[in-house]
């Protein structure tokens, strides 16, 4: 069962708004890093390289949670927990470069504001919102 | 067995950075919301109220993720698991003042900016550090 994700709060999970994942570690702890963030209308979708703990944790547990808040407005944010459906490589490169552009400014891939270990192969996750919290 | 936060990093958890606390839900599934944050030399200091769903996670299960990133430059961030280890209403209040002054230049405690429901018992909760990852 799908979560409907509000279009008052649609824009935090469309970026340029860096979203905090949560993810489950081998022992059941919560897990949190800042990633980029889109939203196709179905799926949220972060980005991150295979070397990753949370890539690790997402394979083998993929019960996620990304939240957003309003730079400007804190107590405006969103929650959206939900399930890795799908994990591609498949457009992870053009993703890359889009989400390079669309947070940084900058369509290079691998910029200096890039983060490190970019030699491993960059994938996409699609998570398929369940839960949906939001506020202001 | 305590973690260190680094002295390049510490000021990201003493605000007024809203920082994501990860908890788990009953479910063991892990729900992140925005907080506010101190840090005291020892402990990690969330606010929330009791009558919140992170409350009782943290009850239950002690287990949290708090991440906090440079809004100037979001690769500079900071991950703290740890372990709720004391849940006190003792200074709540002030803290909140403090927090509120911290984070929105208002003392008063409950502004406009204030989320809802502060008619329940505000609390702190101390979690003791056990993993720390930070970059940038």
């Amino acid at each position: 069962m799908a979560a409907t994700i509000p279009d008052s709060h649609r824009d935090l999970l469309e970026g340029p708004v860096i979203v905090a994942l949560a993810t489950l570690m081998p022992n059941g702890n919560p897990q949190v890093t800042p990633v980029w963030c889109s939203y196709d209308g179905t799926y949220i979708i972060v980005n991150a390289t295979a070397d990753r703990q949370k890539h690790k944790n997402m394979i083998e547990r993929p019960q996620v949670s990304v939240m957003a808040f309003d730079p400007q407005n804190p107590f405006r944010y969103i929650e959206v927990r939900g399930t890795v459906e799908e994990i591609t490589a498949e457009g992870g490169g053009d993703s890359m470069n889009e989400l390079s552009l669309l947070y940084t400014g900058k369509p290079k891939r691998y910029g200096i504001e890039a983060p490190p270990r970019e030699i491993s192969e960059r994938l996409l996750y699609k998570i398929r919102p369940t839960h949906v919290n939001y506020a202001g």
